[in-house]
């Protein structure tokens, strides 16, 4: 391992020496990559998402990414997703980065309405209602345990794995599995819009929470009730395939703010497995002021917070200096699959090779597909 | 490779020599198993088959095969799936090898009426149509192309792939795509029934095509149409696995006559992958008086056939016993996969130690689930 790359390309904003650790046990070893799909009907709350063009496409974005990795293009929809603004979808570096460093990946879809036009792997899981209503997930417990197994046999088959997510208001979602299990969350998750709408999120949860008759914390002990009730169908699929993975081999929760709901839910389901995972995240996310992963996590457990040193300052294309400006920032494990790109080819490629990677990939989707 | 074993586990009844060589290189190697499933309403014609206690019952037979590997138990249906007689499935075999030589595995739902409690990959299929209609699945190619992403996508992780499938009927479809590629089938398929059915699958086969407007013969250079109109999901999905994995690494096409099929398709849809495959079944199908699986492959492709050795004739349960006297015979890998758990041990257990393993979880299921 150079330690020299990784100043460069790792930040590690917490538990840095358990970080470095972790690389170090997987430089040069041979990942899989799970990117976990679900819709929730939270999102098109308006002003709660920006991964779509607007609410009602938040249905196609979980399908067009995943689409996006399998034939660099995607199918249910025409172009990309894209915020409101036209930003394109973090899938874009997760296709990058998978493909620079020949990382397999697979499927897994929690509850989605639309379905992506490839193959994927069910595990019991139907779309998210409105978490508003009180009631967002019907068998939470079901898709933990199919998860959970689905994980310990694919970490039979790898060095570690890599799991990723798309749901578009997921981090809604999780807010109110955070607040729901007593965590000190308000004001500390992250969103894909330019303007954080906190008192929004907060409200919605509130609502939900009040609608099934329970107050903040009240939760604390039954994170499957806490899913149920104001959380959605990824992070509970999530959580399975990391307590099904962790016994056996190194994970990478790869996701911005929601990876605290997945870890709250860890920690109670299965707390044994954590010295065996870490959050891999972007700079983007790290740096955000509008939000606060260290502060979650640290509340939850400590456990090591690595972001990928992407940088799209000197990009060519407006779509992708966004990111510097706060948009997106993170998804379909963008920041965690970089990381994974990075320590499988022991510092062969490097952030930079990926932007440039980024970059082409952008430039041929643009030329394919007028992004308006 | 000790040959001592292989001559008393392995027979080798069609080209032996590149069988032993295909031995040699999966000998300690990690495989992943993958059971394809699916239904056919064509299971359903009375005299058809006996992969479930009666014909509305072949519905839950794969869910419940494939269940039984995951949980040690049926979750769908009561006890196992078993024959009108009482016989129980061969996924007692394939359950019993993977867990003595911990093989990993994956479930693919090719179009299933009732689906597993189960994590499953789903590659775009349905459940299969009656043949006699002349349209028995919809979407051949879509199913293919999802299925070979996938095989192309798992064959990253493992050393070898083994495939397996369950699909009450199977044989009739089986001759059903046999016929109309122009294969000289006629009295060759197997059966799951002591007395093997020709005449009327012959009759099911020929009213399809029929309804279809083809002859024997007429799809000889169109696989996809074969299948749309004779075939089933299984099938066409098994092809794309192997061609998907193929590429890469070596597979083992785990069944009975049903594999002629698969093979069919692939000298067609990929052929130049067929030197890295070969079929593994068992002893039960190659001293079938009532079939001919050489005689079937040796008109397609020259790939080599490997039986496990297995021999229950000295088993204490009837239900066991009976597949001695040509009942059942092979399903859900059970050949192939046994092959494969000696092979990655390195011959440190046999098919005897298989035996008793089988006997033990009979004994427990049975203690369990009163067959009746």
């Amino acid at each position: 391992m150079t330690s020299l790359n990784i100043a460069k390309d790792f930040l590690f904003p917490f538990n840095k020496d358990r970080g470095m650790e972790f690389i170090s046990e997987i430089w040069g070893r041979s990942p899989l990559f799970i990117c976990v799909i679900a819709t929730t009907e939270t999102a098109k709350i308006p002003g709660i998402s920006a991964a779509g063009k607007n609410p009602e496409l938040t249905d196609y974005t979980p399908a067009a990414d995943v689409e996006l990795l399998i034939y660099k293009e995607c199918k249910c929809i025409k172009g990309l997703p894209v915020t409101p603004e036209g930003i394109p979808t973090p899938a874009i570096i997760t296709m990058s980065a998978l493909e620079l460093a020949d990382i397999p990946f697979i499927v897994v879809d929690a509850g989605t309405k639309i379905k992506p036009n490839t193959p994927y792997v069910t595990v019991g899981g139907e779309p998210g209602e409105n978490i508003r209503l009180g009631r967002a997930v019907k068998n939470p417990e079901e898709i933990f345990r199919r998860s959970c197994i689905l994980g310990s046999n694919l970490a039979k088959l790898v060095d570690y794995i890599v799991i990723g997510e798309s749901i578009p208001g997921g981090t809604t979602t999780a807010l109110g599995l955070l607040i729901a299990m007593g965590i000190d969350a308000e004001g500390k998750v992250s969103s894909s819009m330019p303007n954080n709408p906190h008192s929004l999120k907060e409200r919605v949860v509130m609502e939900g929470l009040t609608a099934a008759g329970y107050r903040k914390g009240d939760l604390k002990q039954d994170p499957l009730t806490a899913v149920s009730v104001v959380g959605d169908p990824m992070m509970i699929a999530f959580a399975g395939l990391v307590a099904g993975a962790g016994k056996n081999i190194p994970v990478i929760m790869a996701g911005g703010t929601q990876m605290a709901a997945v870890l709250a839910i860890l920690k109670f389901m299965k707390p044994d497995i954590l010295d065996n995972v870490i959050i891999g995240t972007t700079r983007w996310i790290i740096e955000d002021e509008s939000s606060d992963l260290v502060g979650l996590v640290s509340q939850i457990e400590k456990i090591p917070i690595i972001a990928a040193n992407l940088n799209f300052s000197s990009s060519r294309y407006s779509g992708l200096k966004a990111y510097e400006r706060g948009v997106v920032k993170e998804g379909v494990g963008a920041g965690g699959i970089t990381i994974s790109a990075i320590s499988k080819l022991k510092g062969k490629i490097n952030c930079k090779n990926i932007v440039s990677k980024i970059e082409e990939n952008y430039k041929n989707l643009l030329a394919k597909i007028p992004i308006s």
